[in-house]
């Protein structure tokens, strides 16, 4: 028996393969390119096409599939939305996939739910029944494990961490993706930057190199460490925003377990320490000594998990399936 | 059959009989006066035994009970801790009360749980899966409903939104209650005021005819309907923490209602419509235009509703029983 998990990114797809105990078995990586709308359609149904038939003849059958989607997924229509996937509105991706899956159960899951549910499973949040995976990429989402259970909300699209209000009084420029998220994503760092660099006409460090609309948040923490001065009120200036919502988690939800990952932690792991004081002021003073705020234990690949565990708790009659 | 619901406050105890479709046959409320720690705990057995007397001999016999409390509940333990209660750090209410109860099955919960059942029960959310109380008195806390379910956290502490993070730079006067309940409670509202008045020599208005540390909410509120300019100023300012703190349980739980209650909600419960405007502002914007903000249904009884659901509960085997 085995567990194919499918891992859809913005710019990749991702499957592997598990045992039921959670060994990865084997993991494939491969670039989306130009694919949009069915293409991507098209891709995840030869590819799970693929792996079915290569463990056919094989002890290792895969018994269930489990996919993760940037976006958000409905279990009641199968279908899903993906604002990086043109054309993945309101895309029917169960009925897609269900010619090549067959009988085997399928479920589908946002990234942000898979995230949790990955680090649940096999990653630093294992034997919690309350944890919170925060994911810092490009953008900002929180998947969310309520007593054993993702919290789904009333439409499936709850956890939208991005959206939270930190800062008085409102700015304009938080319409397009809210507040925390157009200050502490990556791309809010990285656009933060490119804005004091054209501000900031003395300042001659590291980020000089290149042009301002060019900066990433990867280049922002690179001069960071060494100590540069934009950098630095930059990045301590995230730390706050990032301790601001990390005491919103512990205050609301009472978490055994917050999770700090996506893209920036990476970079930002070292912070954790500093985000974790800055949240001591804030948060709810008994809930703030029972949390742990651990990096992810996946080093990447917690989509892909997530993505396994669902197809295990599918079989286990733990989940919705289809 | 019969249900007694129990609702302790920091200064009275309420307690109703209902029917199991939720009409209230009886309520009496009594001062706690000067009592502090057992002597609460005595008044609480003896008011009821009296109403399991009353009803020995009574087609309504009382089947169950439920009692909601002004602190955290431990279903654990069977201990509560209520911090307006002297004496009430961790209190072994589940064990004080059985000896009157024998058999009957007794659940207790916080007040905020009840006050959100109560209105799934019989108030303004009806029917719902994923809603939110928040109540705004003298403090502030929410009672959060996450598919059909209380959300506790690790440790019974979830929903201390009084402690939500809205305002940087962090400020010391955070340290006691927290941000949101600093800037927008019952009591936040009249510190705020009275500081304000000592601030402004110049302030001749309505607030003016008591003295600054004798001002309280309500006084804020008819200074404000009034047009006082120094109340408008701080309502204004409430709208504002209110409507962020609603937008950030919209993005994170996708409910289907939020409800204000409490007793500043109460005299607050015409600004629904400008909190909505300001929560509009900020929220996940899906999210947002599938919430419904409502006042409390249950005109200050939202408490003891959820008390007597809590013992519905428990005799449908919905809940915790002990």
């Amino acid at each position: 028996m085995a567990l194919l998990g499918i891992d859809l990114g913005g710019t990749k797809l991702a499957l592997a393969v598990f045992t039921e105990e959670g060994n990865m078995l084997s993991k494939e990586v491969i670039a989306l390119g130009n694919r949009k709308g069915n293409e991507v359609g098209e891709l995840i149904i030869e590819q799970i096409s693929v792996v079915l038939h290569s463990h056919e003849s094989n002890e290792k059958k895969i018994n269930a599939v489990g996919i993760s989607v940037p976006g958000i997924s409905h279990p009641g229509t199968g279908t899903v939305w993906a604002p990086n996937i043109p054309g993945w509105d309101n895309y029917p991706l169960l009925q897609e996939v269900k010619p090549v899956t067959g009988t085997l159960p399928v479920t589908i899951d946002s990234d942000r739910a898979c995230y949790i549910l990955g680090e649940v499973w096999q990653g630093n949040a294992r034997g919690c029944r309350n944890a919170i995976f925060l994911a810092v990429g490009t953008g900002i989402g929180a998947g969310i494990l309520v007593n054993g259970e993702v919290l789904r909300g009333s439409n499936d699209i709850a956890g939208a961490i991005g959206w939270m209000a930190l800062n008085r009084p409102f700015n304009d420029e938080y319409i397009r993706c809210g507040c925390f998220e157009h200050h502490a994503s990556g791309e809010g760092i990285a656009k933060m930057a490119g804005m004091m660099l054209r501000e900031n006409k003395t300042y001659t460090g590291d980020l000089k190199n290149k042009p301002a609309e060019q900066i990433n948040s990867y280049d922002v923490f690179s001069a960071y460490e060494k100590g540069d001065p934009l950098a630095s009120g930059l990045i301590r200036q995230c730390i706050e925003f990032w301790g601001m919502a990390v005491a919103n988690l512990i205050s609301l939800f009472n978490p055994e377990k917050i999770i700090m990952g996506g893209g920036v932690f990476g970079p930002a792991v070292k912070l954790i320490k500093e985000i974790r004081q800055e949240a001591a002021k804030w948060a709810q003073p008994v809930s703030i000594n029972q949390v742990s705020i651990d990096a992810s234990g996946l080093e990447g690949n917690a989509g892909v998990y997530g993505a396994g565990f669902l197809a295990l708790k599918a079989l286990s009659g733990l989940n919705h399936t289809y």
